[in-house]
Parts: structure tokens; C-alpha cells; sequence
């Protein structure tokens, strides 16, 4: 079979570990015979539709392996959804355009439920119009709610990121709350569902009760009940942890806190929910607090990322590739969990038709009964993805982060408005 | 001399490596002969004045050696100001009454201005009262305000917090900003004093332009120059992430974003800022933006801290416990610089009376020309602070802390109110 060349593209919010993936893509693809050169496309999709493409193949190993410990989207992320074929057979065609005329034989696609959708839209778009390619969805998001795998690379990070500093922050606040701070709010991420929120639960142990109250996405949010569990925290505790996700809402649906904005996938751009929760106890309970948003930094925190996460991130990566290669299409590797204790787990696929706008949210038996945690079922699922610590290298004291050229290679096609 | 019985407490905000310095104190004093026990005041003074004390000498060794990883504040934290001796002489002849009680030689007070401040007219007046005790004060602040010291412990930990998370978000929002968030703010601690907002100059190196604005309290705020700033940063770099400090205020001193509430000191409890500027952001360039605020995460981030600041952390408790023993009173162990580059300190003391309420802020040198940032001079002032990294154990995934009995002595007095 003729080498052709692949391209690769990563979309949505990005993770600590997503760069992970790309070098895994990356040094699969440089130690096949098959694949010429792998391009990248800069910022995302959008990138491909406007011929921005990036030749990986320029790149000094060195740089490549840096990957592995260099938070963001080292190719540029974006917030675009292709819409269906039908409504908008403009955008797809110029990709097979772009792919034609730079010979592509493969694509990797990286990001959550809404790239999946469009990687399988792409890949029979591809077929219909007489040029395929091997389209590859590769899984990501920090949310961790795509289905049939064990979990999403990225998420595993986070989750360590949100128990260790939830732990490290109920000490701080236990140390005030005789005399000062007796409620302490930490908002994490988490759109619909709670994952994240309930990995703070893995904060517990026997020195530590925190966090006291996990507000989730899955359990509708009274208020009269929530602060009755404050005050009654604090009579047992002297102090009280909450831990809210962005995404809690009240029975309603409506968020607790809602910015007002969309994205352009229509999704509410959320964020405040804990100076509103603070605002509540202030107000109804007139207990001293303090509160952190922690937004970006969560997902960004490369410095405490899981080594199973980045393990996953560049095992996926990998994968993709060998599934392309041995003629796959439309599908995404999955991790498979083989054993919970001691935890391992291996790659396997799934059709990305069966993915595609699927959300995977925190299972009933997750959430404990109250609704205000998380059971020991969740804990036991969630603490095998926060394993290891692969700390990256510093330089100056600061994590110290790949510096790739990312050189665009000439264009032949005419210009394309996005 | 006699042995006696020497007591320790810690005051005001905790650092990540607060226990560090109690771990000296403590392992100090148990390898003196002149010190029998060595107490510790449950929640700061509070617990001296309540005769709540700890007896520190029962705790395994083992325990003892893990405060050095151990964030918050062990034996508790107070916000309790001791008022002047002449309109508060209650509290101060409660204070002897424990001492004398409780055999009391040497008193350790590990806090900020404030605290110093406390410790000094303790000091001064169990002289007066024929019960002379060895009273030394101990630098602690995230603020680093503390003047005659190089740094104040718990501060370069902060810095290495904030100079690493700024790197890492700075990538996550330069990866979106092509087609989503352009606009990144992270709102850090720094009350009258920037030294935290200003550590995130170190995230700059020559992949990283950001932070692109740095807002100081000691830089009044305009906000027409400062949203020009914005725009010609989106213009330039296609982003634009701003690191601002609670403190930051406008010409009249009024800070950007006050919550209304003062704490037992007087000084205002602030929070909010980084949302007020995003909504500024918002309402005027109209560009879609995240923000962060840290709060307790930032000094509570014991799996981030500096080698160099726990090691100096470590550093003064045990100083502190050898000037009371060769007979200082009314001093401060402090870190001396001896040279830059490579860094080097020793520790020496001074005076409580020349510390006491000083602050020291961010000096006009280190603040570059514009106001938007800081200065070469500044960065190789900060940088050697946040040189090494002290890892904690992991235990399950998360950072492993000390677990003590904190068993409270035998009362010997009637009871106190306060």
C-alpha cells in the first residue's frame, strides 16, 4: 500500500495531558513506514478547514518527548462544531479538499463527545465522496464522561489535582476555624457531570473528614437542606468543606450560578457558582468564609498530574495510529479496566457511531445517599486514575515546557473563510 | 539554670510550611537539656489564654519528621489581636498566670507583623510583672511583609505556586484563543503587599509571554489605561493572561473588589477581585474570558512548595529555639542574604521592636515603568525563593500528612473567657 500522509487535530478544552496524546501520535507515526509526514492542524478543526497545517515531521525528538510534560494544546485548540453534512456540506467538502491536496490518508481527531460525533460525520463524508480516510477519534476531557471507556485522559490529573488540594486546603481552614474561616467552597468543573467534583472525595482518610459536602450536577440542589447540612457540619466538625461543581443546579435545571453566556455549541459558560454558594451562607447563616475557583488551573496543573493519566493520554495516542494503520475506521480506543485492585488495564476500540453525544454521568450507586457524597464504590473506582506522580523537570523553579516550531507547511488551496 | 518548660504557638494566616518550622521548634527543644517540655497553644494564643495547651512531648519522632510536608497549621491558628498592654491588661496577666503555672522559660510565637508585634509587649511585660519569660518571635507570611528578613517563610512557596500555575494556565488559554477565551485572570493573595502577584513574573521565559499584566496594590489601578493594556495585549499575542492581587485598588485607595467584612484585626476580608475585572473585561472589549481565584489552594499547596523556603522554614524554628536558649529576648530569628546568584543565607536576628508593624512592600524598583509589571531586578530577587522542590509522600494517590494526638495538659486554672 502507497504511504500517504495523516494529519492530526485536537479540539475542545484542553487537558495536562493532551500533548501526551499528540507525542504519542507523533512517534507512532514517525516509526511507521506507511505514514510520510504527520501535520497538525493549528487550533483545531478550524485549522484544517483554513489549510493552517503544521509539519510535525520538522520537529526534534527531544522537543516531541517534552510533550509528555507540557500542559495546553501545544497545536492550538479551538470551540468549533461542524454541523451535520446536510445543513453544511460546505465545510465538509472542503476538507476533502485539504485532505486531496495534501494526500492524506489518515486522521486523528482529539477531543470529547462533540469531535467524536464529528470525526464519524467526517469519516462517511470521506467515504461518500470517493476520497476515505482512516478517521480515528481519540478520546479526551477532563469531564469524563465519554462512554465505553474507563475513564478520559485528563481526568485522571484533575482528579488528582482536586483531591490533594482539597486536602491540603481543610487543613488550612480546620487550622482557622475556631476563631476565623469556618467554611471553606472550592469550584471545580464539571458541566453535567460530577466526576471531578466527586474525586475530592478521595480527600478522606483517617486524619481528614473533608470535604464534608460534595454539591453535584447529578443531585438536585435544595437550599434549606444544604444549609441545615452546613450548620450541622460545623456542630460536629467546627469546620465545613464543600466541594461544588460547576455544573450543580437546582431542581429546575437551572444552574446555581449561571455566567450568561453561550460557547458555540450553545453550552452555558458557567462559572461563580461558589461566590453564590458563599453568598448563601453568608447571608443565611452568617458564618465566615472563603472560596476558590480554580477554572483553569485544574485542568492545566501538569505539575500534579497522575503518571496513570499521562500513561492512558500517550497509550491512546499510540493506539490510534496502530488502529489506522491496520485499517480501522471511525473508531476510538478506549481504556479497558482489567482488574480494579491492583488496577490495570489495556487499549481496546469502540465504534465512534456508538459514541458519538453519548454522556457518561456519575451512576446512581456513585452518589451516596444524602446526596451530599460519594459512596465507597466511587472512591474505589476513581482512585486507581490518580496513581503515580510523574513530575515533570523544572528549570528556574518553574515546570519547564516542550518549545516546538510549529512551522506551517505552504498552502495550495485557496483561501477559506471559517 | 534550671530547666523549664518552654510553649509554642503559631498566629494569623498558616502557610504550607508552617509545620516546618514547628517540626524545628519542636525537635529543637527536645534535644535541650534546659527545655523540658515543650507545649504547644491550641489555636494560637487563644488556647494560652484558654489554658488550652498541647503537650507536644508525647508525639512519635516519626510524626514529628512528617510536619515537614504537612500543610496547615497542626496545633490550630487563631485571628486574635492581643490589644495594647494599658487598655488590655486582662489578657496579658492571664498570660503570666499560664506561664507561672505551667513553668513557662521560653515562648515561641510564629506569625506575622502583627503577632511580632504581640510578642514584643509580652516580652515587655512579663519583665514588668517579675516573671521574665524568653519571648521570641518567629517570620511567618505568605505576604513576605516582614521587613529585615530576605523573605518571610511560607512566601517562596506561594511564589513557585503561582509562578507555576500561571505557566501551565497561560498555555491551556494560548491553546483556546484563537476561537474561545482570549482572556485569563487569576486573582492571588497580597493584601497591601504584591510580592505573590508579582512571583508570577517567573512563569515568563522565552516560550511564555504571560502573565502580560501583573495588577499591584502598590500600583494605583485606571481602568481606561488598563483595558487599552487588554486590547493592545489581544492585539500583539492573541491573548492576554492578568495576574491580580486582592489588594489591588484605584487612586483613592478603595480596592477594585471589597467583600464588606473585616476581620478581628480590622483589615478589610477581600475576595472577588478577579471576577470584577472580568466583568469589566466583558462589558467593555466584550471578549470571552476565565478567571481563577486560588485563596487557600495557593498557600495551602504543600505538594508544590520550595525546597528553598521549607528548608528555611525549618530553618528559624530551630534558630528560635537556640537564641531563647543563649538568652535572647524580644527578637526574631531572620533570613539573611549572602549572595544572589548562586543564592546563599544564613540566619540572624533582630529586634521585635524594629519589626514590629512595619510592612514592607514591593519597592519601586522592582515595579517596571508602566506599572503593568515587574522589573528584571524583581524576578532575580524572587527566583532564588522557589529554586527546588520538596515532594511530599503519597499515600492512595494523595499527599500523605503528619497525624498527632494533640493531647491537651492537665488545667491548673480557674476558667477564662475570651
Amino acid at each position: 500500500m502507497k504511504a500517504k500522509n495523516a494529519i492530526y487535530a485536537q479540539s475542545g478544552g484542553v487537558t495536562s495531558v493532551i500533548n501526551a496524546t499528540a507525542g504519542g501520535v507523533i512517534e507512532a507515526a514517525r516509526k511507521s513506514k506507511r505514514i510520510n509526514k504527520l501535520f497538525a492542524g493549528k487550533n483545531g478543526i478550524r485549522g484544517l478547514l483554513r489549510e493552517d497545517i503544521i509539519d510535525t515531521s520538522i520537529e526534534d525528538i527531544i522537543e516531541i518527548k517534552k510533550l509528555q510534560h507540557t500542559p495546553g494544546g501545544i497545536f492550538g485548540s479551538c470551540r468549533h462544531k461542524l454541523k451535520d453534512p446536510s445543513s453544511n456540506k460546505r465545510e465538509y467538502e472542503r476538507l476533502i479538499e485539504v485532505f486531496r491536496a495534501h494526500d492524506i490518508g489518515y486522521f486523528f481527531y482529539n477531543g470529547g463527545g462533540d469531535s467524536q460525533d464529528t470525526t464519524n460525520k467526517i469519516s462517511q463524508f470521506t467515504i461518500d465522496a470517493g476520497f476515505p480516510v482512516n478517521c480515528i477519534g481519540i478520546p479526551k476531557t477532563v469531564d469524563n464522561d465519554l462512554p465505553y471507556t474507563d475513564n478520559c485522559p485528563g481526568f485522571g490529573s484533575v482528579a488528582k489535582y482536586v483531591a490533594t488540594s482539597v486536602r491540603e486546603a481543610s487543613l488550612d481552614v480546620q487550622s482557622m476555624s475556631e476563631s476565623s474561616t469556618k467554611v471553606f467552597i472550592m469550584e471545580v468543573m464539571g458541566r453535567h457531570a460530577g466526576w471531578i467534583a466527586a474525586s475530592s472525595g478521595l480527600a478522606h482518610d483517617k486524619n481528614n473528614s473533608a470535604p464534608h459536602i460534595i454539591l453535584l450536577p447529578e443531585v438536585p440542589f435544595y437550599k434549606a437542606k444544604f444549609l441545615k447540612r452546613v450548620k450541622d457540619t460545623i456542630k460536629k466538625h467546627g469546620f465545613c468543606v464543600i466541594v461544588v461543581s460547576e455544573g450543580a443546579r437546582f431542581k429546575n435545571g437551572e444552574f446555581i450560578a449561571d455566567a450568561g453566556t453561550v460557547d458555540s455549541f450553545g453550552h452555558k459558560q458557567l462559572g461563580g457558582v461558589a461566590p453564590t454558594i458563599a453568598g448563601m451562607i453568608k447571608d443565611n447563616l452568617g458564618l465566615k468564609y472563603h472560596w476558590a475557583v480554580s477554572d483553569y488551573l485544574q485542568r492545566a496543573a501538569r505539575h500534579i498530574s497522575s503518571k496513570t493519566d499521562v500513561d492512558q493520554a500517550y497509550a491512546v495516542g499510540k493506539a490510534a495510529v496502530k488502529f489506522a494503520l491496520s485499517g480501522e475506521n471511525a473508531v476510538m480506543p478506549v481504556i479497558k479496566r482489567t482488574s480494579s485492585n491492583p488496577y490495570s488495564w489495556k487499549i481496546d476500540k469502540v465504534k465512534l457511531s456508538r459514541v458519538a453525544n453519548v454522556e457518561k454521568k456519575l451512576p446512581q450507586k456513585f452518589i451516596s445517599k444524602d446526596g451530599f457524597g460519594v459512596t465507597e464504590a466511587c472512591k474505589n473506582h476513581i482512585r486507581p486514575l490518580i496513581q503515580g506522580e510523574a513530575y515533570p523537570p523544572y528549570k528556574d523553579g518553574v515546570i519547564e515546557t516542550a518549545s516546538l516550531k510549529n512551522k506551517l507547511v505552504k498552502k495550495k488551496l485557496k483561501t477559506f473563510k471559517v
